[in-house]
């Protein structure tokens, strides 16, 4: 808890776990998998329990939490999906305050190559860089992943890898996301069966540790100065391979029940489900064993991520920092692991669209909230304009469509808070999803709207899903062709329609400078059809 | 009519005239301005009667023109907003081929210039300067209307002026566009009353005219290499000041009969069009003395626009360029002239929606369509994809809205042609709109639908409108609350929905990249929770 002093935000820890799910965190209710100090930045802070991503896959859910705008509004509709240079983040909002904005980790971030060669922008050039990093100073831009024969020369992991002796061509691959047979011969985390083995490398050696060190590195670099820090994991992202001791630490006891249930199979299974559900990963966790074998890993990834975020708060609150940091930890989705037939991401259940979201505001106003588990809907791009707000700076109303948490964090009362929640996804990149219902390319987006009762989401072409989140929390029985439902359905199609109305479409022309403009125009002695 | 040669498309000529009305042209029906050039133009080409403009106002339906986008995709939703950064036009992709792409006359661009310098884009480098004028290369670029006390240094055609002994700070306001009293005061233009008073400069000096030069010396100097040039004439948009002859050629009694019935006006008149009413130059407009002093200068404008394409027309022929350039005659949008009880433009009457659009193909394709009137309905974001396949480059379909033209230049059948048009406006920028009905400034969108039959118009929390064009195509009557038409709207709503669903998002990923993504993720050696 912070101490006598002045306990104004002057820095911002944002930090991202890639592929978690939220009821993998003890605060969040897991009862084996122990979360002590997540659970304690919960108790210093906020803890939202119905956050929800604008995106259930990587880049679109990355790119909205970074912009503070929706999928359809930023453009990025799936992974390597550039953004184009029209696109702002955080960085660019914050950096004119003088608030040096970097990344250490991942962000997924695709620049928009085509777009800056036609407008004359130096790669390398300050803001060349910026905008390849959307605003992010890339103080230590790692988005790991590294598949077979790639070669990650300027990766500043790799780098540290092979000093400390783990040598091949993509050490990520070979030592920290591989194990070993006892002959020594490499078994590529990218194979599941190999999860229980212990990774190549040193758990201090691993990424969440690296990172955590990298993050410890810049926030003593900066001192007294103000910052804004995006510590961005990639685990426990898949591949699923921890090292000692946390490959061991879970049994098949501490994984959760699966979330199956046998109506969300077969031809009366909405055909996008189907479509995932014919993933190989997802074949492969819809098998218990393939579930017992794997996730007791995952929990290990998490568990090691809990343990980094002790140590980084033990550093915060040794340099004072935490008297004057706000702190927001989240995820960029969870993770099916099996739930629903289903593996990975892309699709709007709970499990991986519903978030963890942690939110430490160290200022007096917050004090009232210290502990609270705040229910009403929240989004991701809620985030850049609580940070703005946070450290003072106007958000740019106009462009960002997320609504600052600080009234929420402040315990203030508040008459309208939001109703619904909206999130996106586009299956035209998947070709076992969209060939066998032979939808065109461009007619293959899904968006959800859920409130706290009903969870609707809509496809081009296809009959919606529907959800009734209080009867049915697991959501196993779609509810999208029932009749009885008509009008809870034609009430989210309203809501959707009425959401699509209102994007933000303009972000060169600010509210204020439209409201001015008739005066303007008049003291400019411009009088159109005057007589 | 082309001779035995070759008639490839190799040159493109795309003309433009601000704020001309579709029934001002003889073509189009006007029973005694007659306009021959334009009318042989539409002889020799396609005259397209059901072309409707994105925006009925300057800026945004000329964005959509040079874009192929609709407004609420480029951003520009008023005059003097400018085009984010992330958009393109017609030069970027006509260039890369080889293309000269250049503009003489007005385009309403605004530039970017927070994006610019967010970017470190020099606004001077050659990629800086094509950001600031949307691809196009600034022959001349002028957007005239200049008023007292601008300073116009850098303005070609103001140096014209002054070469030619009219000299002054701003000789485009205080000559061209301005008479004189017989002790030869200046007498402003921007006063309607003065009308009827020849313009300070000789018909020669004046902008119409002075812009078709430009235009030949484009030509002259292309010589024998490709080019695309925008001829973008100013007027007949207001100031209503036409050089003798112009100026007194017409009579009160060649003034189209005005377009009013009392159902527009009062408390039952929709609020938007009441706002709108209000505006000073409407109820100048409103009165027939006004309309029969100034209409007959405006149709002398639009009968020197005509002698000058008869003009430029001949060098064309003369310079053997009616074989292999295609030529595009269009407006930006119309005028109401006190039609509805308004003035200037911004609602979606056909007055101002529905626009002249010529398209004279020399290819040997089209000869079985020369002087054929379409009807099928069309938008002004189609004219890029028709110039682009009429040059042979293929339109980008992940980010263009529009259709190519070419099938109906060519007479080829077509199973699916487009059921609807849209253009949306916003009054926002309109304090005597928006402050009486008391709508935030977010929420004064407005989205015409219009099929052959039914324009059906929609605006947040108000009603819609709603026009019979069948039974009543002056638009009097608004059935927008008359309940025997809740079906229509209905349906009109729905098309809508549809319409802002397929919006395109994604400029910086292709469908072919999209389509092929699976494959190359697995090329790639990524595959996820394998086993």
């Amino acid at each position: 808890m912070p101490g006598p002093h002045d306990r104004t935000v002057r820095n911002v820890l944002f930090i991202m776990a890639d592929q978690l799910r939220r009821d993998y965190l003890s605060c969040y209710g897991h009862p084996t998998l122990h979360t002590p100090h997540l659970d304690a930045l919960a108790k210093r802070g906020v803890r939202f329990d119905r956050a929800y991503v604008q995106g259930p896959v990587c880049g679109p859910s990355r790119m909205s939490y970074y912009t503070g705008r929706y999928v359809t509004s930023h453009g990025a509709i799936w992974n390597f999906v550039p953004v184009s240079v029209r696109e702002q983040g955080l960085g660019d909002y914050l950096r004119p305050h003088g608030i040096r904005t970097a990344v250490a980790g991942k962000t997924h971030m695709e620049p928009d190559v085509a777009g800056m060669a036609r407008l004359g922008i130096e790669r390398t050039s300050e803001q060349g860089v910026l905008a390849e990093q959307l605003g992010f100073e890339p103080f230590d831009r790692d988005d790991g992943v590294w598949p077979p024969g790639f070669v990650s020369e300027h990766n500043q992991y790799t780098a540290f890898l092979k000093k400390h002796g783990y040598v091949s061509d993509n050490p990520w691959h070979d030592f920290a996301n591989s194990a070993a047979s006892p002959n020594g011969e490499v078994l590529s985390g990218w194979e599941m069966r190999y999860a229980n083995l212990p990774a190549r490398v040193k758990a201090e050696h691993s990424e969440t540790p690296y990172m955590t060190d990298r993050a410890i590195d810049f926030i003593r670099e900066q001192g007294e100065s103000p910052w804004c820090l995006h510590l961005s994991y990639i685990k426990p992202h898949w591949p699923y391979v921890a090292p000692a001791p946390y490959h061991d630490m879970y049994k098949a006891e501490d994984v959760l029940p699966v979330k199956q249930h046998s109506a969300e199979r077969g031809d009366d299974a909405h055909p996008v489900m189907q479509g995932f559900q014919r993933f190989a990963g997802a074949e492969n966790f819809s098998q218990e064993a393939v579930r017992k074998h794997v996730i007791p890993v995952y929990m290990g990834l998490v568990k090691q991520l809990d343990d980094e975020i002790g140590r980084l708060m033990a550093h915060l609150e040794q340099a004072g920092r935490l008297e004057d940091t706000m702190i927001v930890f989240c995820s960029d989705h969870g993770d099916y692991l099996g739930d629903h037939y289903l593996a990975e991401k892309e699709l709007f259940h709970d499990t991986v669209a519903r978030v963890p979201l942690i939110v430490y505001d160290p200022s007096r106003e917050a004090d009232i909230t210290r502990g609270r588990v705040e229910s009403r809907l929240v989004e991701s791009i809620d985030v850049v304009p609580t940070i703005l707000t946070a450290l003072g700076v106007m958000p740019q109303e106009h462009i960002l469509e997320g609504r600052s948490l600080q009234p929420l964090l402040h315990g203030e009362a508040i008459a309208d808070w939001r109703d619904a929640v909206f999130s996106e996804m586009n299956y035209a990149f998947r070709d076992f999803v969209r060939l066998p219902i032979q939808q065109p390319i461009e007619r293959c987006h899904g968006y959800m709207v859920s409130d706290e009762r009903w969870k609707c989401v809509f496809f081009d072409d296809l009959r919606p899903q529907l959800f009734d989140l209080e009867n049915d929390p697991d959501e196993f029985h779609d509810l999208g062709a029932d009749p009885t439902y008509a009008v809870v359905r034609e009430r989210a199609r309203e809501r959707l329609f009425e959401w699509l109305r209102h994007r933000k479409i303009h972000p060169t022309v600010s509210y204020p400078r439209m409201a001015a403009w008739t005066r303007k125009e008049q003291e400019a002695g411009i009088h159109i059809c005057a007589w």
